[in-house]
């Protein structure tokens, strides 16, 4: 039909694999859109339906956020603030953080650490989230100095996590990662 | 006596509170050494005995390090590690930290947070000072993984902590803040 967009499966996810590859393989800033729709093999009409820009390849990720804050709502009412944040964690380890995805994440962790402005962004991001964790645990009833506290400890394991899991040479899951992480901070407040 | 240099009763306190004065007033790239010497009332000379440079009255502290690592090496035999550190940030509320320094404290930190290159070597700081914690800490027995987190946890409520003092309007003592920040990250992994 004429005007009628085609239909692209998996057209979101071979864009940001075609993206990263070019960006790690020529630079972020030698690549266009039109490179990146080329080498997926898609039209760069379709690129725009998924993604605002070039930028967007690598912090269109909202759904984190709102999986994290979801799964923190949904955890056991006898859990621990920061028990509720691992299960959050948890849940990314489900669905964005796989093993399958693991090197197109790794790809996307090198281009934004080899640029200033996309870290700063990076970490723009990351504060926001902190802010989305504090306004869950609030939600579950946590004070506010203590979710606030939470919010930190989780942002402290969400880091070191993707930082150990997008690692060269690392295998484990990102959920047993990010559980190792906890308890090792559970340890640090609860061991003689 | 010829050649002796003159002994100058609390030159260094005396020179960081001219620097501070004058970084506030007129800018940190617009004072130079000999501003200081002379706000102060002593020469050049001295300052150079106390600093290597202007960047010095900013980063000179290397007591601070020392005194968290002392107290951290000093805490009783069953505390946690999150109280050991606690211990450590006591002892920096009774020399460092104290009511009569928080004006120059907080003065210190205004001219940093205006300098992204002074910023950078605050974070370099940190970061030193937070190894310095994990190390003090395997010393005690704790292990490796532990350590760090620990050390990580610290160094979080070292930095509330220290932003909660200097901000304005705040009467508390350090070790006050201190020993609240900690309670809220226990219960951060104790509550339910």
């Amino acid at each position: 039909m004429v005007g009628m967009a085609r239909w692209e499966p998996n057209a979101s996810q071979r864009l940001a694999n075609a993206a990263l590859e070019l960006f790690v393989e020529r630079g972020y800033e030698n690549t266009t859109v039109v490179d990146i729709a080329q080498r997926a093999g898609l039209a760069k009409s379709t690129f725009f339906r998924h993604f605002q820009d070039k930028r967007g390849v690598l912090f269109g990720e909202e759904s984190m956020t709102e999986q994290l804050v979801t799964a923190i709502a949904a955890a056991p009412d006898d859990a621990t603030p920061l028990e509720a944040v691992a299960h959050g964690l948890d849940a990314l380890g489900a669905s964005l953080f796989t093993d399958e995805r693991r090197a197109l994440v790794a790809r996307r962790r090198a281009v934004i650490d080899a640029h200033p402005d996309l870290m700063e962004r990076e970490t723009l991001k990351g504060a926001s989230l902190t802010a989305s964790i504090a306004r869950a645990l609030a939600e579950r009833g946590v004070a506010g100095p203590v979710a606030e506290a939470a919010a930190q400890l989780g942002a402290l394991v969400l880091k070191w996590t993707y930082e150990r899991w997008t690692g060269s040479g690392n295998e484990d899951g990102f959920g047993d990662l990010a559980r190792q992480a906890v308890s090792d901070v559970q340890a640090a407040v609860l061991e003689v």
